[in-house]
């Protein structure tokens, strides 16, 4: 049976419309059981943005005002595809109005509000979804199979980098992602938050921290081509050791100068019986090395991604055929669907948000105080 | 200006699902002014197909008889993705009504029915597209401008294969694959094409073969669990030396039942100041090496697919980002909404298509023969 | 038990100095009950070079004239490391004199020579050992056993490479290599055969071959900065599709001009239940895949070298560790002396060597009769 | 001219005999005139250990008491390959004796011995070697070309682990690495001082540490089989953030139980010119990015080791050849013998031993108190 979801999108940028691609896309896949996004209304303060959206996905009507999406009686869906800073404000509006929620990540840009909204959100009993896409890497679904079920033995060591070298260029002015009441922090928040949320899917909850954050460009053009200078508010660089509570020990990092790196978000998971490793560079490979197998053949395994891991077979019948890192995105409107109109379970929901957010807060205290630092 | 393309689907299994997926997608990343696909008819001999992909897709109505989509008035494109031995039959009605065709590869099982189709393309002066995707491939793309170019000099030795082992178990039973007048050849036809599409499109026309084939298994159940085997009639693996009419040297290999290789698509060129290396298992890198770099520090570049390669940008604004083997589909759906709505110019016409099933040809011949056999 | 070996060495070149070094370091490693290497004297028709290794190797004597090692009373052991062209003279004598005779590879430079000299061998019943190095990497003996015990299945087929770029420049003069009476043959008879060595190592006899030859570069200068040319007489590139007496079938290429490729000796072997694969640029570790492996898990292992691997232990007490090309020379020199104070057995005889100069003949008429030609 | 260096070797066990054979190989390869090694005595408290490395080895005298190499006339160099804890003692007798002095890393097992005996070097004036071998190692020696020419800019970060499964399985039993007084730590002084030197020879100088260690199996059998276990004293691995004198930061790690790993000694450098990544069970490639490279084409160049990095031309002419990780040990008896007899300067003294020990210690006091530390 056809289930309707109406759509009110909140921002309708760039991540607006992967989210808009995304909402149509999960029909095509999974079929109009699972729900077909209508898309009813969208906002953004940018009226030409907002025209734009409109007419290019679709949408019925259009507003300057995101509290026309809160107030509108035929939205079942407030999606939030804003700035970072603007996601507080919009999801507790939504949710205070009792709609259900999909929120981009991260969840906002403070440990604070994050856990204000966890909470309104479980007061409320309605959806609440936080858009962290990798946990949908059937990839990354695999090694947290692996590691739960004991595959891999006791988890001793996790260690992981995202690192990109997009922000290298000395001369790329200052943006919103330098300025800390816009960004919350700097390349933790933006690359780093993916990192954690993959081990927060498959390691759990990290208990203590203790970091170190480095800022490689002090200074940058206050706009293109300026001879101006203005402070970087952040860190380039962040490294932090870690413990969790399963007993495990961490080293994670996050870097957006890190010269050569495009999207390596690589982890390795070191157990006493296995090991994995995995890169986003190459998505569509895992490592695994299993010590029981015969002394003789034993190596790391280059897996590739096939139906046997969660998600893939929405895409392909057979392994080892690249699906996209926007399908990602494909399989988080499903399970998000799937929970709406099937009432299943998911696992990025607003506490899973606010866990993040709360390692971040520690991680920056850390830093500061240049000590170890208990999470909460 | 949005451009409308009313699309009569021919077929409605796998394939044809994927083309009205991709069909669906080029408008949301190109845009309404190259071309909108308005889903106007689809048949399939089979009821229920046709009117489950009615119903998924959003067709305006069904048939069982595919002329009801040759001789519609409101159709702009005939889209063909019917199994490959109805290619022909399809195609010849639809160019004998002046429709535009999109014809699934190959275009046909045989060099005469292609060639037929070809000349019959050119006459009637409609847009005449098979769709090998893999000239889509950014990778393949940008592989092609560096041997256009000249950055790799003299071009020397060409070399690839194209491995899965999705039929090496013995159990599984004989398919349409496996008999000739369904599928006109067996790894050849089915993976080499795909190989022999990228050797076109990069190095141009093969001169002569000489070719080997071998069957693995050369019977199989008449049906799944069946004690009762029958003839494999075409070859599991084909392997061939050819020339090129650039002057390089080439060989190249089909295998249907190679032993852990996934979706194995491996070229190598060599040319006198450079070379290349690709893997479609590792869709986003090309390995590119240059002999004029400084000794002490040349190598194999691992390239990451990036913006400055065509085709990428459509999907993401940074380089090193996974993109799908779905997309090179989107890719293609936009070549031929741009030839249709722009008049741009397009390279997998059905005289590539036939050049490509009368280097099939060759090959078969040259194996049978054990001899060298001219292409044409 | 110290067992004394006599060596008279023939050429007093780059390779006798490699044989000189792995026949003092074989008792290093495998101590002197295996045999101590007595450097008695050293022949090379270039009395300085004679003169150089006696004093830096610590001959007791040389000569200019090779049948003074020949004819020498002291010696257990005559070690041919002339030029190639050579070899078949030098063989003919010691075997004559009924010595034993350690010849480096190819045995000589045409498969008559060679089947005269296999055929001598046998009759004297004397110790004869051609230095088909390869065959003595840990690697490639482990793969060996894979095929061997049936851990692969029923072998399907062989592919190979071994590509160098070391004649890749234009200006480099004529050499020896490029002159059939001195060389034989081209990028086959220099790297093909350590090819085809392991090859026969491993898969057995070749039975038929179809070969195609290609020179890059067809003039050279007569030396180093002239202006004048001279032909190149033989291939830069071969390849060739080849039968296997085991029933397999394969492709196998040769290539000095190959493009950033430095001692990429890469081949892959598929069989119905494993496949491998393996490229000396990476010497230490052999891919291989089962396909009896879970299907979620599977994938191709990376094996590290390790004591498992026939040979390893002789170098290092665990795994991973990188060996040295030149180590193969020093197993080597270990199995010729085993033979020599033990008994032990030997693959690489003359009859062995034989067989590798047979298919290069067959190869070579092949390409210039554009033909299937069976070996032998 | 031929330059004798008489050899006193104390410790006849695993490593006394690599040492000699790297004694004996470095003539080989550069000739007399750097240094013809004469094996004088050796000294063990084992006489069986002592007679079978003067019979294998080929010693003049021998003795269980380390004092006769001390105190031998005849002596050039003391060379000490005994267990790590009684490097202080030998050592410091033979600086006292005027010998020159050849000392296996660690140069001791704390500090504080270290730097008595680089003081006491520095007084003395004799030639003071520290075997750190992997300074040795050509990749190594072109990384560090790499950074101190500026060719990567300015350095930012350094990331290294060392990592290996050898203590892997729970009921190995306890041995001296076990144990503090024996061996100082756990994998930090056995592994991480590896990776440690390669810092210091590339980097230089640690300012800072802040460190976590980890012990994974705690107890283990009192011997083979035994069920009595007892306390392991140290870290099964340890990983530590630093801040370098010339301005980058740090992240090192070692493991001694890290599930399938072999000797994956691995670093990378960022620069804000390039980057390089290496792993020592890859040894014969280097990957490295430069900035700079036209961004259609940039990428990790995998970089063969060829006679352009130093210390690669001893033992081949031509690039992609293996070298072995035991060649490394000839590279540094050559680095000694060179300045024994031709004055020339080295890395490895005992103030660099020092440094990488007084850092050592930092991390061990940071680990125990939970801080940030200053080295020194």
């Amino acid at each position: 049976m056809t289930q309707k979801i109406r759509i009110g999108l909140v921002g309708a940028g760039w991540m607006g419309k992967a989210h808009a691609s995304a909402l149509a896309n999960a029909q095509l896949l999974f079929g109009p059981e699972y729900g077909v996004a209508e898309f009813a209304i969208v906002a953004d303060a940018n009226e030409a943005s907002a025209k734009n959206a409109m007419e290019k996905i679709g949408f019925e009507r259009m507003s300057t005002d995101f509290m026309d999406v809160i107030n509108a009686d035929d939205v079942d869906l407030v999606d939030i595809a804003t700035p970072n800073s603007f996601h507080y404000t919009v999801a507790k509006a939504a949710l205070e109005a009792g709609k259900n929620v999909y929120c981009e990540k991260p969840l906002s840009i403070s440990a604070e509000e994050s856990k204000e909204l966890a909470e309104l959100a479980a007061k409320k009993g309605v959806i609440n979804y936080v858009g962290y896409n990798n946990t949908m890497n059937p990839a990354n679904a695999y090694v947290r199979e692996l590691v739960q079920s004991g595959a891999l033995g006791r988890i001793v060591r996790f260690q992981g980098t995202y690192d990109q070298d997009q922000l290298l260029d000395e001369s790329l002015p200052i943006t919103w992602r330098h300025i800390n009441k816009l960004a919350g922090s700097g390349a933790l928040g933006d690359l780093g938050a993916h990192l954690l949320s993959i081990s927060q899917f498959i390691m759990g909850d990290i208990t203590r921290v203790n970091a170190m954050t480095e800022t490689v460009f002090p200074k940058r053009p206050k706009s293109a081509g300026s001879d101006e200078l203005v402070d970087v508010e952040n860190e380039d660089i962040v490294t932090f050791m870690c413990k969790y509570a399963n007993g495990a020990i961490g080293t994670i990092a996050a870097d957006r100068v890190a010269t050569g790196r495009k999207n390596y978000l690589m982890y390795e998971i070191q157990g006493t019986k296995g090991s994995v490793r995995y890169d986003l560079e190459r998505m569509g490979e895992v490592q695994v090395y299993f010590h029981d197998d015969d002394v003789r053949d034993r190596g790391f395994r280059t897996v590739l991604l096939n139906p046997e891991h969660k998600g893939y077979s929405a895409f392909q019948p057979a392994g080892g055929i690249s699906i996209a890192y926007n399908d990602m995105k494909i399989l988080e409107v499903h399970e998000l669907f799937a929970a709406l109109t099937h009432n299943e379970p998911y696992a990025c929901n607003f506490e899973f948000g606010y866990k993040i957010d709360r390692t971040i807060a520690a991680v920056l205290e850390s830093a500061k105080n240049e000590a170890w630092v208990d999470v909460q």
